[in-house]
């Protein structure tokens, strides 16, 4: 179960409201590599998986993700003011204006609605912890472009401490790979004829070979996680 | 530009239709981790790639992903057959039987239409490939679970086909990988103090630790295509 | 910020699993009148309140929603049980079986995506409580057509408990908008001639009259929560 | 049957085309408060009533929300006037100018394609009757937002008609919920433990209690209507 | 505006309730052919004619498609029946049992639900009449397949109506074409060299060529119409 | 199967860098009338046609569509340039500055995904050679609207190329009915009398009748082609 704790994970400020960039920071809110997907992506995962150390790890990112969601929300929130005025805004979401009173909404940047089409699961542990780390290396690109697009220091140091956290998580899961790589889908890899030819369908060029195909496996960040703790 | 050619990568068999099958292995013409998707995935990447080794590799794949999908909906056809039955269907999909006369579709196993919802293009090369390996995987597994719920021999050679295929694709990204290992969303990380926390949110258990962050890096399964071939 | 607990709000238990009991129960999940909706609604309307009583009270449904979406999310987990057999399945959802690996998704009963047009934000507290007053007794409805479908007593328990939860969040609502019924948009009510007319465009038949909009108030379910508690 | 007439229910006028409102009016043709959600909303719900009375009233708003559809469109088509100019545009939608040929679209105000994820019908009258009381306020809500972003008069004349209309039909909504009170999702409501329990969730704070959970009852806004007309 | 009469455009009936075949009917209420989509773009496309005569089969064509779509529903309705038994059905969509209480619903015969995507409106008289008499031709070929999935007497009469009004439609936008069609889009038509190539890109075959590209016209099934009645 | 070649089907130039109309254009990548609805669309269709000439067809044009979809991405590719500035943006799609890293995506003006929705497969010849003359028919349209809007010469020589594409199409197209015209749906048209009739339900004004309703007939564009080449 899920408590909530009224404070923040981390206090986000804002220099000056700016219904633009909130349009924009939407896109980490309800956006395919934002907040709401990267939560629900690890907690649908969870609640099938065995290894309970693997499910803990999970279930810890999970609840950070929706922390995340709630300093992005908040952020928005308070980008956009006090002063609705839709006929100024230059970027495409005005939902906030119309719709939703100002409200942070579900949607990116464009206004189109979250969908759970951008959850992946699949219930092979490999597979969906590769899909976790491209998830957060995504997530990490937008808040890159995101950072880029405005100079206030409030909105700057927030999406700092995202983008980092981004990052923790993705060593994360890179160490939960190394645990469980040769299980499931990671299995009988490249055993086949199949599974070594090179199509060369794009011409001219062709730069790549494909002798030994072997499973993902990652070089290791945090040698001391190879054994589990407990 | 593409062209077409009438034959099939590889051709396919069926021994006998199986509306039901069909249904199911619609999930892999238009589903989200089906072939339509990393066809367009990858040609929708390469479109601002500069790299030209990394993007004739998209490119060679993309095509090859669009020769998977007609593979499959090739059998998708075979296996509707020529005896429309809705009532008879024990799956989710009648969209076959009501609407397409039959026809292979861009759904899903369940009739969910497909959407670019599925597709991850960011612009940065290490996510975006990162993004490439994780449908590959994932791919993979639906083809495991296809596989275990078929005994028709010739769905069973495509699907043999098609799985390993995808096995070869992951471990040609994994090479591009390694070639753009140090650049874009792969730098400067893990410098902060935010990217080594843990926060242990879901209680109780903690297995893992973070002491020393840093960027992706796979293990080489081909060595000899460190160096670019051309 | 949200703290996971590893024990559910209430223990789940079912008597046998029931692959197709699952698919219908995946409606609660990542349906329109499921958890997963109510949540996101509260939470998303909780970011911009003001009234701290009000933003308690549904922050603190909002995490009961979280948790009792677990509950149904563990449920139809154990009802999925260990056999994958898409052919013996007689509802729509066959995607467990070929996408997810039997993990429970965010889908409704049919495979239809969640998708956050689910979601109503207006930022007036008015016509947000009047919507999560619908929302909780449309989710009792879907409760009790999911009830009658089912014989096991282990899921009965846990539909029971939610269903008599949906009754007591619809109450609470209730009195959070006796507290706020002067307020926004329900002010200026009624004034003009146009809010008088009754348009008979459906005939034949007229059966109602209109001679005094006044706005929206509830009895008072429980009289002792008038004034403010603290 | 539906017959259409060429007059409007009610006239529009503007002062002056206006392509950035004529996006924002949008919302209200095309978007999920809108009146095309509202029609269909209560059309869908009176196909399965047997209540003669309410069934009425259901048409009658239905047919009279087609009709508040219309006078929306045309003042859109009104608004967007005769010159195409995306780039001067400042708001989301330019979908008007590059593929609809200035013609009003079933979108809302940042181009979301409508969806029928917005209507909401359970085939329990309590339950349809909140939803649609909810969603009278809410669209009176989105057409407070509209009128405070407009100086035009025509515009506000008919936004202001629109709003008052959305008034009068939630008095009546409740009119028929008093009448139907007892009834469906209303009953046996509060009687077992679990409805009268609150979990404190989000803390600190707790600022309501729940002691005597009962069915919604509104006060009663029109006595006269108590008894059915006929 | 619109007016509802409660008796139906004409009577249907059942030989016996099935709620299989009702979730196949689905199609032609909430589906891509069917009768909603039919009506809205209909409409849609009117609101921005400046023809009155156009307009005018625009909105009689229109306002018929909404009678259509209440005989389906109404068909739909009577084939739920009484009896809720999710289990037994074999058909995609379970919605009815598990959702919407039996109600018809905005969804096609998998549950997808209803989308605006499906509504093609251009401002383009020429484009969207070509667009309708493909509509109407897809409509048909569904209620051919809707019928040869029954044998209940009464379903197929009603079929029969309707399959018979896609062609009366189909037949007079054609009219409506012919009275229109050398204006808009249709002007300037190959007069380009880039208009007369072929490009075979699909080999081994090549069975057409283009020398003489012209604008669209029809065969006048109804020489009378040349002139406008008035 | 598909190759890909790496020059274009015809080169694309701009004069200069311009994110807004970048933005507009992506209409006709990811929008409903864009080249991947088309080669998509034809694609679907042509898996199970048996006619070798008909399937030969769509097969050139879906190759074409492709390349086409290439030479629109290229170039919104080529505008959007180097230089993400979100905030002087004055159009909806704000997307390839926070999300794909200026990358083309797939969605239209507004930043609405694509969706298989735009897609019409009947599994009928008839209906699908008229849903793909409609549907040249709006792309050309789109691109008379997107035309007006930018006067750099090298993008209006692109959209002139393509505009003219679409009329070679939709010429092609139409021969191809004329060969399959007594097919399929085409059959047994207005032989009763509910296919004779007209109702006139929106008034006043009635301008058309329809006393001899026939089966849809082009004018031959291409006389020569009347009889199959091979
Ligand atoms: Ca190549
Ligand atoms: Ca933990
Ligand atoms: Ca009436
Ligand atoms: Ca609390
Ligand atoms: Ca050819
Ligand atoms: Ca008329």
């Amino acid at each position: 179960m899920f408590k909530h704790e009224k404070h923040l994970l981390q206090e986000v400020k804002i220099d000056a409201p700016n219904p633009n960039y909130a349009a924009m920071l939407q896109e980490q809110l309800g956006g395919p590599q934002g907040e709401l997907k990267a939560a629900l992506q690890y907690l649908s995962q969870s609640f099938r998986i065995n290894d309970h150390e693997i499910k803990d790890l999970f279930l810890d990112i999970a609840a950070e993700e929706l922390a995340h969601m709630e300093m992005v929300a908040t952020t928005v929130n308070m980008l956009n003011g006090h002063t609705p005025d839709a006929n100024r805004a230059t970027v495409g979401n005005v939902q906030a204006h119309v719709l939703s009173g100002l409200s942070p909404m579900l949607t990116n940047a464009s206004g189109q609605l979250w969908t759970a089409a951008y959850v992946n699961c699949t219930g092979d542990l490999a597979a969906d912890i590769l899909s976790n780390i491209a998830a957060e290396q995504r997530a990490k690109v937008v808040y890159e472009y995101l950072h880029r697009q405005i100079n206030d220091k409030g909105v700057r140091d927030t999406i700092d401490f995202l983008l980092n956290r981004e990052e923790a998580h993705n060593s994360l899961f890179r160490e939960a790979f190394n645990r469980i790589q040769d299980t499931g889908s990671q299995k009988d890899w490249g055993v086949t004829e199949d599974s070594k030819l090179y199509f060369n369908l794009s011409t001219p060029g062709k730069y790549f070979d494909l002798n030994n195909p072997k499973p993902t496996s990652f070089n290791n960040p945090n040698p001391q996680n190879d054994r589990p703790m407990n």
